[in-house]
């Protein structure tokens, strides 16, 4: 006798494993050049060269018995005060080392977050769409559910009468991710605000605390100038889930955190709440090593002009081709409308091409779909001619 | 509103927190040398050179996106295949890497199985005396229940009579830790096959398969030619936890494995619900560094002669002042039998003199106290003569 919930998770497979595979196979058939994977959200950029340099060092001239040590629960006291003290200089956040717990990476943070939130089987969480499919899976972690509210298309932005339908007495948490994935669509000030008005109100209404959990892994990455607003000096009651896998492109080094700031209603219970929470799953502490790494460098981003090359062939090519993409201000996608209005069926087409793109059905948005340009530049130019083709057969 | 039973674990402190905060405090007024610290289960011994050399030959010499990206859920098939072929050289185990699921270390290793475990609320896991205390939070994770059967002292090998006792039609699995923290005794062989009769039994009887959950971090931690069993050869329906933590002196790094070999009753099934369970969790992957640093370092150990030489020391020491030691085949402990019968008054006594161990108490035997010799082995030479003064106290 298992688990079949988890039996479930552990043996379906994504649509996104599903092309990762066909992939794959055709690689073999064709060669990889000829293969234009656009399915994969990985960082294409290296770590920032302080990375590497500063793992070096640390190994070369630290304590091994002192770099590989367990940390406490929370994270060293230097790493979260080096990220303390860059958030302070960015938004003048009056942040201390206490508001931060490490993790291993955005989905720890998540799940403790939202483990930590959780009363009952009646919790309820809600995000809008399009949003990180696996949001589903992290919500049932303490038995709550996830409720998914459609968006404002097209500018991807927040239809505010039905986010309010959506709010129930049983809603602990809104979550959202700006820069999204899989939109690139940033949530502007304006949205902010008015969000931050319906929570306070709603919470008010239904008498206690709705806490806005912002996902913010793709919070360094944004193009053009555009600016990611600090969300807690917007809405007070706000826990920011936090990865460094895209802004030092360290995916799979698990390194992240949660940081839940004094302005949060009873911000060290809940704090607290965190931390047990993320004891009952196992994460005993973030990857030491990494820890030290993090602390040296705060201030350092991937290649942006890579991506930001990458994102304007991508989005010129397929404009002139006559393609309808949403604002990608962030983050290193384009969310684009499915010709044929099917992007499932737009998909198929795809692989005739040996072009994989994903189907926006996961995001909750089936007319659109995800392309990550995470991906060589010579690849992007040489799709354009093909993604027209692919236009041209659906008229 | 916060989930209480999460706030409850994140704001609790343990016993071994607050030791550990008396310790600084009277560090600070008599010197951090007059402070003899047996409480913390840190090894004091560095990685293997190979660990750190190997940090240093992948940083300088792979490509960095390939180092830091992230792996397939289940871990590199690479990483996974080494373990595997240095698990068969040593155990005959025919096993392959598909057996293996790379994980964030033992105390993810347990959550992941435990949840996979766990049908409902009624769902019990068992384990014998002295316990990691953590297996009755991990044990919560799915919402089952931890039920701790007493040992057979003094040897600390298995009381069969009351384990058959414990054991109903809920128990999805019995949890053993050989070497035990914090005994340091290993399950004999004859142990292990009076435990597979039962279990073999007791799982015909109640209609269907008890697991076994060998937790197996100090596998490789082991004194005067003791041998640990390769316990799936004696009890098939054996998943194995392990952890680097002890035996690279990695514990920070957070990195270990589930080990799902095929001989486990729907071996595949197990494999793919410990798997959903982790993903439910947020465990992404398992750190990709270290991940590669495992890979090239299966066949290295720390250095066992100085935890020889300090459990040598020590035993003797507590012998001649007159104290009685489990037998301590492995790990880094002595579980030790407290003079006055009560270890949580022996261990305010040992306060009295700035000597810090841990009471039984949490670990289900209140009669006894543990010490980690993972401490300086002057530390240990000059602890004696204190050790003798506060068994005379007890006179």
């Amino acid at each position: 006798m298992i688990n079949q919930d988890a039996y479930r998770l552990g043996s379906q497979k994504s649509g996104i494993r599903e092309l990762f595979e066909f992939g794959n196979k055709r690689a073999a058939e064709v060669g990889r050049e000829n293969v234009y994977d656009f399915s994969i959200g990985n960082p294409s950029e290296p770590a920032p060269k302080e990375v590497n340099e500063a793992i070096i060092d640390i190994i070369s001239n630290i304590d091994s018995v002192k770099v590989h040590g367990y940390t406490s629960a929370q994270g060293n006291a230097s790493t979260r005060k080096a990220i303390a003290d860059d958030m302070n200089d960015r938004f003048d956040a009056g942040l201390t080392e206490d508001n931060f717990y490490m993790t291993c990476g955005a989905a720890a943070s998540l799940t403790s977050v939202l483990r930590a939130l959780t009363i009952d089987a009646n919790t309820e969480f809600v995000t809008v769409a399009p949003f990180f499919p696996e949001y589903s899976v992290f919500a049932t972690i303490g038995g709550g559910k996830l409720k998914v509210v459609e968006p404002d298309i097209p500018d991807f932005q927040i239809l505010f009468n039905k986010l309010e339908d959506a709010i129930t007495k049983n809603t602990q948490a809104i979550i959202i991710n700006s820069p999204n994935n899989p939109s690139g669509v940033i949530y502007s000030e304006e949205t902010l605000v008015k969000l931050a008005e319906l929570l306070r109100n709603k919470s008010t209404e239904i008498g206690h605390t709705i806490y806005l959990i912002a996902d913010e892994p793709y919070r360094e990455l944004v193009y053009d100038g555009a600016v990611v607003p600090y969300v807690p000096a917007i809405y007070n009651n706000t826990i920011i889930c936090y990865s460094y896998s895209k802004s030092l492109s360290l995916p799979g080094e698990r390194i992240g955190y949660v940081l839940v700031p004094n302005c949060v209603d009873d911000w060290k219970r809940v704090y607290d709440a965190v931390a047990g929470a993320a004891r009952n799953m196992g994460y005993v502490c973030a990857p030491a090593l990494t820890q030290l790494v993090i602390e040296r460098c705060t201030k350092c981003r991937p290649n942006l002009e890579a991506y930001a090359k990458n994102r304007k062939l991508l989005m010129d090519g397929l404009a002139e081709a006559g393609y309808t993409v949403a604002d990608p201000a962030g983050a290193f996608y384009l969310f684009v409308k499915a010709p044929n209005g099917d992007s499932a069926a737009f998909s198929e087409i795809g692989k005739k091409h040996d072009v994989l793109l994903v189907p926006g059905g996961s995001f909750g948005c089936p007319e659109y779909f995800r392309l990550c340009y995470c991906v060589p530049e010579d690849m992007i130019k040489r799709s354009i001619p093909i993604f027209k083709a692919m236009i041209d057969e659906c008229k």
